[in-house]
């Protein structure tokens, strides 16, 4: 490959330097354990999966798996996240346990980019799975973990949209008969193409009562007050329960004390067959990005022969830390430096500060190459030699 | 795939499952927090990386690569380890901050197997670099860190091995003018082979002095007192200088307090090309395989175009777990029980514990399957509806 090369990582691979990886180290500690205190056990599930079990039950698109073949010439995948994993394990070697079962992870997912488009293709995924209870209690528990577990990484600011697949979906049966002429409207709001939307609406052949409801779809986004809207704009009795399921969510929000975090959005669609149920996103003001999304999917442990209805949420652990943004250029503890005579005094120096917990570096003086430049490093310079420290 | 194998996953790829996955985080958590109160930094980096750079400049043999083709057509690894990559790091947006400086690593590493034979192909590996100093000094910090992370990861009884791949090397270049000749006992020695060696030995035509200099060799492992009897061994220069610098680091150690840990052992090669120095392994009685190793490199550095020599060890994490052999099947925590008319009063009761750092799960009575099966994995229960609490 040459020289040019030599320092070169794959499309989309970053090192994560140290500054970095405190703070993400940090974040993450935060996250689990908040998520280990309301009861969830972590796991972990190799980084190879087989293209034929986890590979095709992810949410991911095909075209976004790193593929390889193993020795066997069976397809492989590198894991584009974790939830299809969980779902196999909690069908097999976890399922004696009984359900409902509550699962957490935290580690990499990867994500093959076609171009160099800024975008990582390997990156930290922290989060939850509820299996086997279909309640609203269970989606009430799990995005009020979502916002505790925020909070206690040090977020401040960011908001949840809630929305429920069940009530677009409900209402274009209604007016389609046919699944695929509803499914262009679904595909807008995924893409959350509003203008798109309209435009069809307007387009299409269907009823002016009809156009007038997809039109006042897209006004259902605010407060809990849009959820009583809603319930006027159609009589659909399959989107009408959907609301319900919401609006006893939002009461059970109110008791866990996180209403100030949460609003609702009828047209929110993430996935386009993924969520069966509650869903949501959040996002945090100083990033542009999805922070993080969750829901309730019904359909993914079928797949794996288990009749299970699961919620869960996955937080993307390099966009917490950028939307904490937190102050670069801290200094690294003590650095206590020695020379052969005063060996043994540095190395009872050292142990001294690290019993304490604090960080104390243990440093030969003739080894340095620019001392200045490497005390600078440093909160605290203690020269054994000269017994004393300074600042 | 069909149903045979919907719960199936590649050769040598293992699930944590979450007993053993706490009993792996504690374990990491000792180890880092030692490395960190130390002055070592951590860091990460990808996964994935090009065959051409980091692939090649790793001390894993090709046949263990996972590889894969990017989009773009060229040949990708999973990392086989951590050093190689950070060492690319250390040779470039790490240079700047001049050396030495002391790096840390905590994360998965991969080696494809052929055969199942029970070997993990991905598996933990916790460890540090210390870069830009060829002192004996770093030799001596590194192997009591690794004394010390050992030590606060609860590990009680295990010994750590360390020899000089230049006295041996010494010896043969002395011997045989032909370094390949030379090389076949290395081999034998590398793997373990003695009574290959002693073969060997006989077999070969040089002088009868030099296979009693040979012979000798293989009772140099023991305390400190062996070292004075290698001085004996041989008049060889280069020779004689690796065991001034081991006695040298047997002082050091001595005053790091570590010294009841560590043996020496002259014929120690712990692979055919890579260590240049100071080397080590550790083991604990209770696994028969290697819990840690380490050693002085000084080829790594210069392959990513830098002068720099280095030291550092790895641990493998899973060993670390199975050597410390934790008691299973804790319980987890509270369980708060509630039904619809009192999950307010649950709420409560569980924040409370939570606040106090305690782990307690919320649950709605009607959802749990099986009670006694479902509660039976809690410590405490408490059924908020009757307001009573139960062991």
């Amino acid at each position: 490959m040459g020289n040019r090369l030599t320092f070169e990582k794959p499309l989309g691979m970053r090192d994560t330097l140290p500054f970095f990886y405190e703070q993400k180290q940090k974040s993450e500690q935060a996250l689990t354990e908040t998520m280990t205190t309301w009861g969830y056990q972590f796991l972990d599930t190799p980084m190879l999966e087989y293209l034929d079990t986890v590979g095709e039950a992810s949410a991911i698109d095909e075209t976004q798996l790193f593929k390889l073949l193993d020795q066997q010439g069976h397809t492989l995948v590198l894991r584009p996240d974790l939830t299809a994993p969980i779902a196999r394990v909690a069908a097999s070697q976890l399922k004696e346990n009984g359900y409902p079962i509550r699962l957490a992870y935290s580690g990499p997912v990867f994500r093959a980019q076609q171009i160099e488009g800024g975008k990582p293709a390997q990156f930290d995924q922290v989060g939850i799975e509820y299996i086997g209870e279909d309640s609203v209690y269970a989606d009430a528990e799990v995005i009020s973990l979502q916002i505790e577990a925020l909070k206690a990484a040090g977020l401040e600011e960011f908001q949840l949209t809630i929305g429920h697949i069940g009530f677009v979906k409900g209402l274009l049966n209604e007016i389609f008969e046919n699944e695929e002429d509803g499914d262009v409207f679904l595909r807008y709001l995924y893409q959350k193409n509003y203008v798109g939307f309209q435009q069809a609406v307007n387009d299409s052949g269907i009823a002016d009562r009809d156009k007038e409801t997809l039109q006042g779809l897209l006004s259902l986004r605010g407060n809990r007050t849009r959820l009583e809207d809603a319930k006027e704009l159609t009589n659909n009795e399959s989107s009408k329960s959907t609301i319900d399921e919401l609006i006893k969510l939002d009461e059970l929000l109110e008791q866990y004390g996180v209403s100030e975090y949460v609003s609702y959005d009828l047209n929110l669609i993430s996935h386009m067959n993924y969520y069966t149920g509650i869903l949501f996103e959040g996002y945090a003001p100083r990033i542009g990005a999805l922070l993080c999304n969750g829901g309730r999917y019904d359909q993914l442990l079928p797949a794996f022969q288990s009749e299970a209805s699961a919620t869960g949420f996955a937080v993307r652990l390099d966009r917490l830390v950028e939307a904490l943004d937190k102050e670069n250029g801290q200094k690294h503890g003590t650095i206590v430096l020695f020379d052969d005579e005063y060996f043994s005094e540095a190395v009872e120096t050292a142990q001294q500060l690290r019993g304490k917990g604090e960080v104390a570096t243990l440093q030969h003086i003739r080894e340095v190459d620019d001392l200045e430049q490497f005390t600078n490093r440093y909160a605290t310079v203690i020269n054994v030699r000269r017994g004393g420290e300074s600042e």
